[in-house]
């Protein structure tokens, strides 16, 4: 990697699984990066051919072709590689990178890293670093493989975090009500996210402790616990919506504290994202809905009491393709890279 | 009221407010009706025009003109009248009617009677039946006077009735998070009803205890504790869908008895609904989706138990139209006649 | 075939290919139907299974199973069988039917018979008859097998009828824009029917002659030019709706006479359809739109004349389902039986 | 307005109707342009009001407030004006405006000026330039009032103008179908706009040369023709698709040159385009569709000949808010002051 002066400094970066949606839309992100030359794109489905046979949206303005999945040529080309790759294949593929090129970064947008510490290469154990920016800024930039956080869990734990740290709620009362638009599922085809199947109507799926989200939800949620904490178990039903992009989390928890009051609750809010240009504190009367995250990569909460019942209704909004995968995989990046975390990430989302 | 022999028998139907969105479904289900004639069709906005230039879907089929909402017009020849009225219009109207008509059966679709007990008339006092079909069959068939159930009620009331009924829930720990397509907010235009406001998005409204619906929720819920209880608050949490029709609920709460297994509580809604044509139980392995009960009047459950967490979940599916509004209260109407409870509500539902 | 008394009398009717799209929808309106049996289901697919694992909605309302696509069975247990399958598949599997049994009727709703005349089976020539209701009636009465229209063609062929039976426009200026939702093209999963592909979008297809219903199109209009006409082609272009349901043709032509008004052309229409029931035609303040005709075998027309140009704009709409599939499918049924031609297909349309 | 040296040179810029759908896209694409200071944003309906009041999506990002609609305020602080107002407001408003300050630069987004030459202010005659960017560059440049194009005419004129530039069609043969999202009926509710009325629909409006951008499209393609021609008429055919943003238009039309091939058609298109960014001419075997151009100022086209019929067909796709209005608007802003025209145009489009 060269080094120019900071604001021309350019990285090489490759992208495995470069059609699929996460895929597109890292390409989208990069191309109006002003630090990153995109220098592989692969592809299995497009191998050889020009980009913008997959996106006709790229045809004449990105002249760039899909590369085979090699991971010695990929290696070499890239200072970073981002995985944009099924589950159960990067697992595999990293060490070859790594054999490869040892210095390499890599961010793995699967589910393949999220539950493990270490992976093994060459010998070595390299570290991953769960990727959620807000939350592990210092650790992800000395990392050199991070683990990009799930959708589902990345507007749950943005939800939640600030009353867990601050031991405010009682971890076993959690329940979390999510609703995903349809590119959470990815690009593959299958019967039940056909047009006619998906359009008006509503479905819950994975219900009763059955998704496997789950498990990286509780972790990580125990993970910001200050204290030791016994293992603790989240209600978590996730719904499909006829729509495609963004995911709201209604989540329900009983307060430790019988004395909080709404005002604390937004005051702690405001207090512990202050500095997060991409997480919105909204005041109890607005509510977060996914037109207003589209496209971006910003996380709108608003933290509620319901003092007839005396719980707390946190609603949470991302746009799962973005804030919920590339966008905060291109976040992470520019924190490795100490380039402006907003670079690439400007897009404040489309309206109407 | 003639009587014919009984399968030929025809009462006279007025609706009042039938250019509406519950009023059109009710013409619809009503002109498919053996045992009815429609004898008015009352419409402020239409009046002394053809019924089908509100819907032209029924041109050259309904020959009928919307007209005067005159209560001594309408109560001389109406056997029955559907109230498919704003809320606040009913009550005044009620009295109105049932001074030129005494025997007059009404069922009203808007909230107003919900919560009262009584409507005075001329002196009298007329007792007002709630009109959750399944729940209330008895009083029905005995009854001149019928509020009919919200939408979102229904769909909670029918999933929680089982496990209430027989103590089986702490009433304390009920949790609602239902989602609505955008019918059931009528026709009525507004801003956040505006098609590029509602497409490609989703958000909650009325958090934290503030919808209207919520009292009819609890009032309803307590009328089915067996032996008396103290009052008890719910959070309801409802969402707006991108859709037309359909309200899926998912509800949480915990058992009272921590033995209790998911065998149980199949047997449990099996048998509670083991008569019901309208509302059909699934096993844990199928949950509801809209599309499965899309123009029809049933209701679908799946009742399960979160293992890991102990947690009670139900799902509910109803078409907010028809088992919401208007298929219920030709349901009724059909219990008050004692017509084939199914006549006009043949409808499986419509895929794909 | 038993004969009771005539509105008693019962049909054994099977349906293969019936957990498909047009499958499910022959279902629904065959159960509803007073004069039929349903006798066989067949399903690659789901063979051996109840028929509601296919589709939830039957759960406890339809008590059948799924059996093999088996001629010989098929054939003794039905008098009539609709075809209910992927084109290549009819032209094989009904001269096995006819082995069976040569009096068997047949529906296909497949595009096999379509462009044919005859059919070989058991060494007969069988005589195919072109199911577009409003057009072929008479001969429908007394044909054994059917070919059943295509969605498109049925939705252009009722549309420029009247113009070309009398001669008034000229042949070679018809153009066709044709818009049609995606359960026209079956429930098969394709990249392009994916949700996130469709929804929000909208494109055009086949473009330029391409479509392969353009020769049914051309073949079915020259038919009905009243004396011989040298071949004629028109411009074709399908285009494809994020909706589920529904087709809308937009027309244009040149009339061959220059002084038609509108008037004339109102007369036309309303005298070519006046005794049709499920033909619509309306004065030319109307448009058609699809959510009139949605889950109903109603086709609505406008005929316009556009003064500045001198051009004809017809614009028809149908559910591409019921009279575009398998609404057209049970009135040709109706008719090769006498029984009443709305028989099982009262539903008016869907609304709101 | 200050002269700085050239990339650095901010122009100050206000933005009338600051809260409609223009208005809102306006503001979107101003904010990430590098030489636009966003001066005055101003709302009847929330003046005084926070901006992110209107559009939450700004809460905390953008800290401008809604001002009153005062010419003498606006003339005072901005280089440029924004007109994205009703129609039949501008044509008063400009006079006022120019009163205050005449060297004000003004680009009026709605239809008041697209069909007159000049307007009168002060005594002077203004010189009005139709804004389609592509077509009147030379002329944009040195203007001081435009009237932006209508997204219909800018999908159409777009296509059309190779064929009518080089005499290649017969003028009297065009039709146009267009189909357009809802956005561009704007943010005013309406029940026809409601979204339980256009969801899962589609329709024609304004047939047969009734709609009001007909003149538009009539009078700016009669500019095109290279010699003086009588004035024509074309059959213009607009539909609402349910979907927020986008236009597809189909045209038809006969070439003046039986010989005409599709290989000469790609060229004459790659050719009159070869220096235009914002407009990609595909080869025949790619259409466009609007999920391509979705959020982006491109204009997709590909023209193609059905050589069955010899009909010359052209599909045109843009976001109707971009190219159809706000994107269009700023690349005019661009090419007046010497900017790279893409500048805030830099978003290639949004998928999945």
């Amino acid at each position: 990697m060269k080094r120019y002066n900071d604001n021309l400094m350019k990285i090489k970066v490759g992208i495995v699984g470069s059609t699929g949606y996460t895929g597109v839309v890292l390409v989208r992100l990069l191309l109006n990066h002003p630090n990153v030359e995109i220098t592989y794109l692969s592809s299995e489905q497009f191998e050889g051919k020009d980009y913008s046979l997959a996106y006709p949206m790229f045809y004449e303005t990105l002249d760039l072709k899909c590369k085979s999945v090699n991971p010695k040529e990929i290696a070499k080309c890239c200072d970073l590689v981002f995985l944009a790759t099924p589950n159960d294949f990067s697992k595999e593929f990293i060490p070859k990178l790594l054999h490869y090129n040892d210095s390499l970064k890599i961010i793995d947008l699967s589910a393949d890293l999220r539950l493990i510490e270490k992976i093994k290469a060459s010998k070595h154990d390299y570290k991953i670093t769960y990727g959620l920016s807000e939350i592990y800024r210092k650790e992800i930039k000395h990392s050199q493989i991070i683990a990009n956080p799930g959708c589902y869990p990345t507007s749950v734990i943005l939800a939640l975090a600030p009353l867990i740290r601050n031991k405010l709620v009682n971890l076993n009362s959690i329940i979390i009500d999510s609703k995903s638009g349809t590119s959470g599922a990815g690009k593959q085809i299958k019967q039940e996210l056909h047009f006619t199947e998906v359009n008006e109507s509503f479905k819950p799926y994975a219900l009763a402790g059955t998704h496997r989200h789950i498990e990286e939800i509780e972790n990580e949620l125990l993970k910001i616990v200050p204290k030791s904490s016994p293992k603790f178990n989240v209600v978590f039903s996730p719904h499909l919506l006829p729509i495609n992009r963004g995911i709201l989390s209604t989540i329900y928890a009983d307060p430790r504290n019988t004395r909080l009051t709404q005002e604390d609750l937004d005051n702690l809010y405001k207090s512990f994202y202050k500095n997060e240009y991409f997480v919105k504190v909204f005041p109890s009367q607005f509510y977060p809905q996914t037109k207003n995250v589209r496209y971006s990569n910003f996380c709108h909460i608003t933290p509620l009491l319901d003092q007839r019942t005396n719980k707390l209704i946190l609603v949470s909004a991302i746009d799962n393709m973005v804030k919920g995968a590339s966008g905060q995989a291109v976040q992470n990046m520019n924190i490795m890279y100490s380039f402006d975390e907003k670079s690439g990430l400007d897009n404040l989302g489309q309206l109407p």
